[in-house]
């Protein structure tokens, strides 16, 4: 196989495992898509010198071992799955990056004071099964295996069984947690618009924001738009549209790092001429203070109360999913802000209001994201699209960080 | 066959005919049942003496001829098609109430001075086709049959097909409007709560009112709901819900004729983590009288655009249907008050929020319509219901009126 030379190489490469018609990318976990690409990976890892291994559930690592034998291990990379037709840059930048990175500081330097390691995580996006960063959630203990195993996708197939048909699996025995990871570096994509707007090369992440998010079901009474007065009517639209009113207008009193978004809303029976019997929508809500999104969630769950008992309407809010916010390490983002100063580089302190594979391993390390511009924002799409000249600003700040830590200190003194 | 002997025995018996295992009734034009019903309706027809035809559509009428072969007909019925699982009401029982009220008259009066006619016009609901009142429209030559007969059902089965098919049609000449037709009588349960809510046993309509009915689709920038700051986003879900708010708000400076619904709305790509790119809704607006209704439309939609210019939003207002407010004839309304009271029946006059065939006949003659109760305004739905004791009182005015009509009054002479 021809290996790629560089990064740009690298993205159109990786991207054609799971190519797709309409230019997107698909590899769901545990696909032949996703499987082949691991392998080519393994593949390029091993021409570059790295000793590679699978962990039981399938993340790859790829290891640039210390002199030292009991020096414990700087872990980067991110996660080589994808959302159906996505782009090529979300994950796999981190990877490709990750090894170029090592390949670069093994030819420069060679052997590291502390072990490398680049890690192919296995999933993160929860396109497939019914949960999110698996592969980094089992690989830092924080989820446990017997819970997973039997959730299944959309086929009916579980995720035990799709994982030993694609070649993984544990002998009986538990998964082992290691704990010789002392530092988790990932690099990744904005899939937003902030450092393409300030004009920003990096992205050096704060903390990954908080998460809650509602489901919301308001019931009326359906009847015939023609024959019922005004008055008579318990029509569950006109409650969910002052609950959605007053949430975006109320919202406008809090920090801007607070958004909420209603992405979802049906209606019943959605006939253009019958009052609806009920409507059902959702309430997306981030902050990266858990105090300041607690607050406004109890806020505009109480108003929606309110809202509905003033129209005689029934109304029932449920909270199906819930993330703290996430502080990165302080220290690992010093050093980051002194390269991008030290470099030239433009950067930018942020949130990440997305998740990411950082925001598990920050249970159990000190853990860094840092992100490049995505043009428009534009992410989990073809579209998708970060130019080779930011990806290069990241993989040379990426360099300089492994290099400081790996490289330039004692074991472990930097953190 | 047996047929039935009283009101509460012909609704069940011609409930039979298109019944679902979830009491619901489906007789869509031309479909078999409605053959069938049709069928057995002129079988009873033809046990009562009366002449029986149909037209080359598939109307079907039951004449009691008068003494003078000159005289002027006076029409009374409704329509014998249903929608997609409706009740036993809507329709049949103007038809059943016709044929035992000009039943008793001719038992009890011999002959009429002016010709008496059943009418069980094939079709009002447009639930078939997409389009309402063919049968009452192409009678009356409001409707060209050239216009319609290629509408095509969901089968693509166009209309002309289908009345073939179900034994009707012409033979290449135009549909011939009868000129003789003096007046329009239908008698229909309320479809609405008005009459149950105020106690009364009839309605008598005043006017059908007017409808104006609008789709309404606003555009934003669809993007990820934690990266993408408030400040930042074209979100046409907040637009979407400011407008209704502001229509159903507005509304309140009206009178309570005025109605107004939206019954559909659908967001793109209605996911819960992705601010919508795309907002469609329908409204619905209804009154008695064209220049309120208008004032009112032109009102919103003014409203619509002026919200979504200061979201930054883009906008498209299309009218998709309208009907005029029509007037039912006073002559007759006051015949009707006069029996009401007369007979110590309690009424109400009122309007009709939803669409008859009387709307049609007014074009061309003198027509009313007058309602019986609907329990809890619900139709549409296997669980219609009016009490037998109302569906006697409704025959019961009928009877009386078709009397003044058809046997009391020199040619004419009362309208």
């Amino acid at each position: 196989m021809q290996f790629p030379t560089n990064l740009a190489e690298a993205i159109d490469w990786l991207s054609s495992f799971g190519a797709g018609s309409d230019g997107g990318v698909t590899r769901t976990l545990y696909s032949k898509p996703w499987k082949e690409a691991q392998e080519v990976l393994k593949g390029w890892m091993e021409t570059q010198g790295f000793e590679t291994q699978y962990d039981s559930i399938g993340n790859l690592f790829g290891r640039l071992s210390s002199v030292d034998s009991g020096a414990p291990t700087i872990l980067v990379g991110s996660h080589v799955d994808t959302v159906h037709s996505g782009g090529k840059y979300d994950g796999a930048y981190g990877i490709l990056a990750a090894i170029l990175a090592l390949s670069h500081l093994k030819k420069k330097y060679g052997q590291p004071i502390l072990n490398l390691e680049v890690v192919s995580l296995c999933e993160e996006e929860g396109s497939r099964f019914p949960l999110a960063c698996s592969g980094s959630g089992i690989m830092t203990g924080v989820y446990s295996f017997d819970e997973i195993k039997g959730v299944m996708d959309s086929d009916g197939i579980g995720f035990e069984t799709a994982m030993k048909e694609s070649g993984f699996g544990l002998g009986g025995e538990k998964y082992k947690v290691r704990n010789d990871i002392h530092a988790f570096i990932e690099l990744h994509i904005e899939q937003g618009p902030s450092l393409e707007k300030l004009g920003k090369s990096i992205g050096i992440v704060q903390t990954i924001v908080g998460q809650k998010r509602f489901q919301i079901t308001v019931t009326g009474e359906s009847n015939h738009a023609g024959t019922t007065l005004m008055k008579w009517r318990k029509d569950p639209l006109h409650g969910a549209v002052s609950m959605i009113d007053d949430l975006y207008e109320s919202i406008k009193e809090y920090d801007e790092n607070l958004v909420t978004t209603v992405g979802q809303l049906f209606v019943e029976p959605n006939v253009s001429n019958v009052i609806p019997s009920q409507i059902v929508f959702t309430v997306d809500a981030r902050h990266p203070l858990e105090m300041v999104l607690s607050s406004f969630c109890e806020r505009f769950t109480s108003r929606f109360q309110e809202i509905a008992k003033a129209k005689g309407l029934g109304i029932k809010i449920e909270k199906w999913h819930e993330v703290s916010p996430v502080q990165m390490d302080a220290k690992l983002n010093e050093i980051l802000l002194a390269i991008c100063k030290g470099s030239d580089v433009s950067c930018h302190v942020m949130n990440s209001g997305a998740g990411h594979d950082a925001q598990l391993f920050a249970n159990v390390c000190p853990t860094t994201i840092m992100f490049v511009p995505s043009q428009g924002g534009i992410s989990h799409s073809p579209l998708e699209y970060t130019s080779t000249a930011d990806l290069e600003t990241g993989l040379h700040v990426l360099i300089h960080l492994l290099h400081q830590l790996a490289y330039t200190q004692q074991k472990g003194g930097v953190l």
